[in-house]
């Protein structure tokens, strides 16, 4: 018998967004000096010792927030930095999010041309590939026929590519915000992300190119939500890069779907924050949980995500 | 004792190049269904099996080209498409290359923000890293802040990158060609490359910032040159993908020195060649000899590199 086709990954950040009432998107950077003192083994461990440290870190991460948003955001270079080992716990972290009932985009940035864009589309796009992510993000430099091949694999697993378009960084705007023909660069990609996602829209109304739009921007992200109403937006920069609530609220539809906001190192160390210091390293999960449902709440309150049932 | 501080990489690059009187750079991309005969366990391996493949078939031409060229650049995306196993493939084929004494560029084409793009940097970059490497592609949509991390890991070990700059695919002018306060994109990315490279350049006169520049693009390779007299070019495009050596003959310095050239398919899978085919699968890697002598005379009759002394 063959398996049933699952739905877009359009459809089903949807429904899982709806679900858990909320657009919390929890990124998994692990850093090994900020580890709980009950994880790892101190700071002469070898890259495979901190790499099991990094796969035991994300699983008491992903035990926590499985219960209160839909989807997690594993940074590869975190894992990579280690070598081999770190590969293995990457694979590792996005197996067990997936058991968990999360969705798992990849932030690997990746990018290439031909056939070499299509080795890492098939590597890392669907959960029947090797390392099994629903969706991955992807930078546009190299241009439309770099991203076509991602774009075609995701069609085929039913799953997501989310591409560069504004970036949260102070210096993102040296090239994306070059204005040629009339206008900006990221406006240029932003134009190829929604063609693409109006010609895949699911049910829901998003399709399955999706594109990074940076918290840090707020009047970019207005410009940019009426641009591409089909586009599904992961937004970086909310908490430890100083955008607020307020900030995202122009990502967002008028029904609150429309944008995921990340955060990392705000909510996964957590127990390093001032205001949830209480808890001490040994409940470290429970900061983790009072943090995420902090930003839940902050979202809730002063943006459109507001109207998503919980 | 410490260990004597290595060169920089651009001087390695240039002493390297000069010994071995060419600029050929081997392109180790391997593919499962190209490879030869003796080499791997059949269409139904698993990954880890096709990664052991994979490791052993890169083996067999660094073997080869080790006496022939200065540089291999293995592609990161073919290696992950195995995933974990993959990935441990990658690392034993860099350090076999280092070990067989050529240097190795790695091609990930990372890039990210702050301290992520720190992370790739500290594991890719300089033979005392995890990986190994001692360049990295690196793609610059998200400006300067992303770059300077690869920039300043670089320089404190000793290696190098190269940053996509005018790339060899049909649709790479989608975004690079777009012209912004009266220059391409791709300029504006090449200024800022020739600035790090001018600020970091060794006795050789060329700096650990290195550029992407295609073969396919011959007018524009010339105007970079012109632009970049202490940036080395990384030259894909060569062969498979149809530029010839007077094509390429621009990017090169007077003097021979400032371009390595890639070719991968047509190298590593030379036994595929119909005018190679005589060797038969079995006798593949003195096919690759073959391939790689061909390319080496080619550029030395067609371009300035004729120059270096062999």
């Amino acid at each position: 018998m063959t398996p049933p086709v699952p739905d877009p990954f359009a459809e089903r950040l949807a429904v899982a967004v709806k679900r858990c009432g909320n657009p919390v998107l929890v990124g998994l950077d692990p850093r090994f000096a900020q580890l709980p003192e009950s994880v790892g083994g101190g700071a002469d461990s070898s890259p495979r010792q901190q790499a099991a440290a990094y796969a035991e870190f994300c699983r008491g991460v992903i035990d926590v927030v499985a219960e209160l948003v839909a989807v997690v955001k594993p940074q590869a270079a975190f894992f990579e930095q280690l070598g081999p080992a770190g590969m293995q716990a990457l694979a590792d972290t996005i197996g067990y999010a997936r058991d968990k009932g999360l969705l798992v985009i990849l932030d690997g940035k990746r990018n290439d041309i031909g056939s070499t864009a299509t080795a890492y589309a098939e590597g890392y796009l669907g959960r029947e590939s090797v390392w099994g992510a629903d969706a991955l993000t992807v930078s546009p430099y190299l241009g439309e026929d770099s991203l076509d091949p991602f774009v075609d694999t995701a069609a085929k697993r039913a799953s997501g590519v989310f591409v560069l378009v504004k970036t949260s960084n102070p210096g993102g705007g040296m090239f994306q915000d070059l204005e040629a023909d009339g206008r900006t660069l990221y406006r240029h990609v932003a134009e190829y992300v929604e063609r693409v996602a109006t010609e895949t829209a699911a049910p829901c109304g998003y399709g399955l190119a999706g594109a990074v739009v940076g918290a840090t921007y707020p009047e970019q992200s207005v410009e940019l939500r009426a641009l591409m109403p089909h586009t599904w937006f992961l937004v970086p920069g909310y908490g430890s890069q100083g955008a607020t609530a307020r900030d995202v609220a122009g990502a967002f539809a008028a029904d609150g779907l429309g944008a995921i906001v990340n955060s990392s190192r705000a909510i996964i160390f957590a127990h390093k924050r001032p205001e949830f210091a209480s808890f001490g390293e040994a409940r470290w999960q429970d900061a983790v949980a009072a943090a995420t449902r902090q930003m839940i709440d902050e979202l809730r309150a002063d943006t459109p995500a507001g109207k998503l049932k919980n």
